[in-house]
């Protein structure tokens, strides 16, 4: 399957870097955001609303899609971008970290890993070798390794142990790929320490992967300790290769790990907001179930040029909001994943014109982050 | 306010007619169907797809509207059609229909009726001339005045005085009508007597009403009566103003009420199906969610050109419902809603070019409706 990964400009103050992805369904720009797809759909929003705010590629959840309707039924209905009418780019994950944080009653071996679906408690068995099939009959451009997600806090030999499965799988998967298989990408795990992190990324990057991600952050440590393990981590990542964070994050994350060279992102956050009314803006988060909006004309955010701003007051998205209306969601979710698309395409114009640096100071007093001293935390898997 | 009907043709077969209403918000070509928009959107549609499926005016609820987010807060943001960013023709209804099926402790006086809020219990006080400054207050171009909705079955003496007050009713609501209001229609009730179907009709239409609607109908009486109510009542409706079926119906029953006579119709019944995975086709009712279309690639109607019959199949629209996901609710209420105009748009065409009995040939075999046994219902009044 064609991929490719061109770096176009690098960013003279920080470790960022401006790059094209190219895929069978077309490419797609980083650092890049992938809007969550978890069950076949970006909630709530058609496919050309996704390309209408600016998305460029999703994440599709292999655990999920997996389990209902099945990757095979997925496979004999023209595979997933068919199946879901979206012909652009589509990451799919290894489902690792939904087996861990989702379903009953798992059971690790070195061989693979048995669990009880979440939906009707059926009993699975996945391997390596079978997450890499089903990634294939979905049709992806670009799969994941399996992996095991370590919880946070794990003591050290427990780390030690997984991460060096979490190769082993890798290896296993390298060796039945075929030709025209999606771009695979191996996991860096290793904890929250670093000569495990260390040891995990060296490791990988001797194998022949299109791309790396760093798994097992985001998992409720704290986020000073997130950015250890990405600086651990990616200073033994080639160059050349795309560079995934799971699961991460809010808009200052994501600045930040950009910068310290990270180009994929993924994140249920604007999603999952948006349906709880949790609202981002150029100003701040807003909460648009508070009272004060009742009678308020203007729009979200009256710098924003998304649909829902066009076209709605907040007094109406209030409304919307309190009377539990499927519209409520709808236009939440287009206007936060247009703030997210904006802000990844400020980020990109920025490193294309060696701005990066302004951008990060006009964003870093940015209110629509999480506290510093919150802690990093996927919240759950759901989109 | 602009309010114009005008007849265009008479089908020469039965009492069908083709017609043209002109409010200040446009015009729209009756008979008409209007989509509900119970709390300020038609349920998890935008404006913008409304229009795509055909739709030319829609139903608002006033007392939906009333209790939340309130009229005078409407009012205050530019009226209902700013409010909610459709610049189209609005009917609201009078809420006598949800003030008796979805508030509890109602009591009725001469004077009005005190009810509590299904939402919070608290407690409100309406009158008819209340009713008509909350439709003006909202802006809407059709209003509907207050009426008893008569349960079914109901005994002579009540329905009598029931519907004696709704005419007294209609008599205020004329007196405090101002020159820049909304049309306004008068609700003939009756309930299930032809005399006081007759009396009813007959008072009304001495007064000076824009339109006649016909009230207390589809609230469980078997089909055959209602069809009684509607021969009853429309020989003393005029010819000159536009008639409206309050809550019908399935395609059949408005395709014979058309040619009964009238000219206007609404009914959750397309978008609340919709939610609940049930289809309208070409062929008959569809439910979604059955086993035999978990592999289906056909669309949900082979002739059918929505976005939704475009775009997915029949595999991908059930994943969407047992998955439980928005966009299940979506596809779905484009599907139906597309079906529902484009049987209307049929209906037209088959008067303008005088085919309505063919056309009604063609479609009276056809399964999407009740069966002759099933009662008449409105299912309540959610959109």
């Amino acid at each position: 399957m064609a991929f490719r990964f061109e770096i176009i400009k690098k960013d003279p103050f920080s470790k960022a870097r401006l790059g094209r992805i190219e895929t069978n369904h077309g490419s797609f720009s980083t650092p890049a955001f992938l809007p969550v797809g978890t069950q076949g759909t970006v909630k709530s929003l058609t496919p050309e609303e996704l390309v209408e705010v600016g998305v460029e590629v999703i994440l599709g959840n292999t655990y999920h899609l997996y389990l209902r309707p099945g990757h095979e039924t997925i496979g004999r209905l023209g595979g997933l971008h068919t199946f879901i009418h979206w012909n652009r780019p589509i990451l799919t994950d290894s489902g690792g970290y939904q087996i861990f944080s989702l379903s009953k009653l798992r059971k690790i071996s070195d061989d693979g890993v048995t669990f009880q679906s979440h939906i009707d408690g059926s009993l699975h068995y996945l391997t390596p070798e079978k997450v890499v099939e089903i990634q294939r009959t979905l049709g992806s451009d670009i799969a994941m390794v399996l992996d095991e997600c370590i919880p946070y806090p794990s003591p050290y030999e427990y780390v030690k142990a997984s991460t060096s499965l979490t190769t082993q799988w890798a290896t296993r998967s390298l060796e039945i790929r075929k030709e025209t298989d999606p771009a695979l990408f191996a996991i860096v795990q290793g904890g929250m320490y670093q000569d495990l992190r260390e040891e995990s990324a060296q490791t990988l990057v001797k194998m022949d992967f299109q791309g790396y991600a760093i798994g097992g952050v985001s998992v409720g440590e704290p986020k000073s300790l997130m950015r250890s393990v990405l600086e651990w981590t990616t200073s033994f990542l080639p160059e050349n290769a795309p560079r995934y964070l799971m699961g991460v994050g809010t808009p200052e994350d994501i600045l930040e790990a950009v910068m310290m060279g990270i180009d994929l992102f993924d994140c249920v956050l604007p999603t999952r907001n948006a349906r709880n009314g949790m609202l981002f803006t150029s100003i701040g988060k807003m909460s648009i179930k508070q009272a004060q909006y009742a009678e308020d004309e203007r729009p979200v955010d009256e710098i924003c040029a998304c649909y829902t701003c066009r076209h709605y007051s907040r007094a109406y998205l209030r409304h919307l909001y309190l009377a539990n209306e499927i519209l409520s969601s709808r236009l939440n979710t287009i206007h936060n994943l247009y703030y997210y698309m904006n802000f990844i395409k400020g980020i990109q114009e920025a490193i294309r014109e060696g701005h990066l640096l302004d951008f990060h100071k006009t964003h870093c007093s940015h209110p629509n982050g999480l506290e510093p001293e919150d802690s990093a935390h996927r919240l759950s898997t759901w989109g």
